[in-house]
């Protein structure tokens, strides 16, 4: 690893997906050590977390955490509990309506975190791969959210009230579409073949094609005009 | 039990210590329906989650949840890491200097879990026993810091987004000291001698009397004129 420590540090919400993928590569090029913080809590697609340890280690993070909460104690997600998972939702709607996959408070835990954690390593940026275009509409997605949730930041911690570490919230993807992320990670070298999005794969990793995760990706490297490198299910496949 | 599905459930972040205990016992006088929740985060003072499940099981709560985070991982505090607790400090300047007893962002993530709790329970109340008169200077325990959380969890959930449920923080012993809180414990019934405070407590759940949590414990028992029924450790008895 050629990193070094004038290098500043940044905490990178990571699951392994096509845009924290896309989120980390951007911020390894503009030269932050990066710190990369996955979670393990109770989501059907587990699988995320073997893709995102093996696309950390590939890319060359200072330090990948995989913190243990578990959401399922909580339930009101398909995501996290027994019932299915959308498939074939039109994206046009997608965005207009909050469908079952949606996690209470998220994202809401993940930055809480993200936040401790960037305070412990004296980073001041924290970087996440949410977008408001091409999405499913979680409130937690949205630019009105994540000003607020930097408003509280900045009060919430020792260093940001003793002024020696503001912590900034960078969501370099919010207002792209998954065309757009997809060229920007081609160009910045990001191998999508080892990015895991789907929320419900076969027990070998293998997409599904159908869920709103599955369908905004394949919309988008059609858009991008950029080969889909993903592995689908047989059936899934069109 | 004599609660019914008509009483309106609320969330209550739930330590076992003197403070929450007395939320616990307000919400439950007001006739709600409370959902204690606890942490086990790596505090050295583990013991205050055994307080918490017998206060929570006499006073009668509906459900009382602990949720398993390990904020070791970050480091950054005396409470959860191998430096020690500071002794002996004086009530005047606590709330002037943050000590190394401030687990980074903590107030943040719990605060995220109690939301993620009332979007599933269907609450729309959320208590939590921080004060700011007599208090550590923790910057999680200011007004100003639950302002801004309330402003970002009201764009955070389905819930608040859909306007199905607006969630509220209150904080009902922001602005009282010691002394009060006491007096308004004793008024609903509290029985103080169950409730563990300290941060460095013995094997056996004694007090140190000597961490900022004692210290403003025993003063605020002294100010309210009701006996200390806290079980100290025999070093400390002055």
């Amino acid at each position: 690893m050629d990193r070094n420590l004038s290098q500043p540090p940044a905490v990178v919400l990571f699951s392994g997906g096509l845009d924290s993928t896309t989120v980390l590569a951007l911020v390894l090029s503009e030269g932050y050590r990066a710190h990369a913080l996955s979670f393990r809590y109770g989501q059907r697609h587990n699988w995320e977390l073997r893709a995102a340890e093996r696309i950390a280690r590939q890319m060359g993070v200072v330090e990948h955490r995989i913190i243990e909460i578990d959401l399922r104690t909580f339930g009101g997600s398909s995501l996290t509990a027994d019932f299915p998972v959308p498939k074939g939702r039109d994206p046009a709607v997608m965005a207009k309506e909050i469908p079952s996959t949606y996690v209470p408070a998220r994202n809401t835990i993940f930055l809480a975190f993200a936040l401790a954690w960037a305070e412990t390593v004296g980073a001041q940026d924290i970087f996440l791969g949410v977008n408001a275009l091409d999405y499913s509409g979680y409130p937690d997605c949205r630019p009105e959210f994540l000003e607020a949730f930097q408003r509280m930041a900045d009060l919430a911690t020792k260093a940001g009230v003793e002024e020696r570490q503001r912590m900034v919230i960078h969501a370099p993807l919010l207002r792209m579409n998954k065309a757009e992320i997809i060229r920007k990670g081609v160009q910045l070298g990001v191998n999508y073949s080892e990015t895991s999005s789907c929320y419900d794969p076969s027990a070998e990793g293998l997409a599904c094609g159908e869920c709103d995760a599955c369908l905004l990706r394949r919309k988008g490297f059609a858009e991008a005009g950029v080969a889909d490198p993903t592995r689908y299910q047989p059936q899934a496949v069109r």
